[in-house]
């Protein structure tokens, strides 16, 4: 765990970055299918939940439900789906997703159901000032 | 919240019971595809994470931590799945699946991919058992 901690470049390249948290990146997936956001824990080398220390983890618990609270807040979804997957990509993330019983995946998860929709900037663009606003990264 | 908490029946009839830690009822889903748990906190009418309090929150992610660590000691996945999805079913669960490279769903999630296939009673014996003493519930 000595390396550097360095966002992985496929994360890197599907995401807007919203700013950091104390332990995580907020970053906000370029599909507007789905209101989706990532955590990704800045720990060199972590690939699960159970890489973290006891600490990182209560830390973790505490990202996750500030995200999940502002972005149920934003959004008024019916549901939310909270994840840590890493299949495809290991570096340790936890997806956010804000979902509706009208969404292109309902009541699939999301993942590889319907090609992502870029949003139209302005949409973005409130969409981040709004959750910066909301998690305090202002 | 002042309603009894109950087990959810669709939860009940796909699970075999296991025990109980502080906040989580421990579930086997009868799915011999993947060693697939869920963690059910009881706490009546809870369906997302940030339902329950800072306390309970904290709680649930020492019970992730220590559940995940006897699943993968004992099945040496290649990697976990820890999801709170609840689309199909609103009360709060946390589903904590060994993925192996190897699976029928590898590398997707393993939600409605393949259909469930049952156990084998004497392996799903010995995986109740290892669990139990795993995770210290006897």
């Amino acid at each position: 765990m000595s390396a550097e901690w360095k966002l992985n470049s496929h994360l890197a390249s599907d995401t807007v970055n919203i700013g950091d948290l104390p332990l995580s990146r907020v970053l906000i997936i370029k599909d507007s299918n789905y209101p989706w956001l990532l955590l990704v824990p800045r720990r060199a080398g972590a690939s699960e939940i159970t890489d973290l220390n006891e600490v990182e983890q209560a830390q973790l618990m505490t990202e996750i439900n500030r995200v999940s609270l502002a972005l149920k807040d934003i959004t008024k979804p019916d549901k939310l789906n909270v994840a840590a997957l890493g299949n495809m990509v290991s570096q340790l993330h936890v997806h956010i997703i804000a979902r509706r019983t009208s969404d292109a995946a309902w009541p699939r998860p999301i993942w590889g159901v319907v090609p992502a929709i870029g949003y139209d900037p302005v949409e973005m663009d409130a969409f981040k000032t709004a959750l910066r606003k909301k998690i305090w990264l202002d």
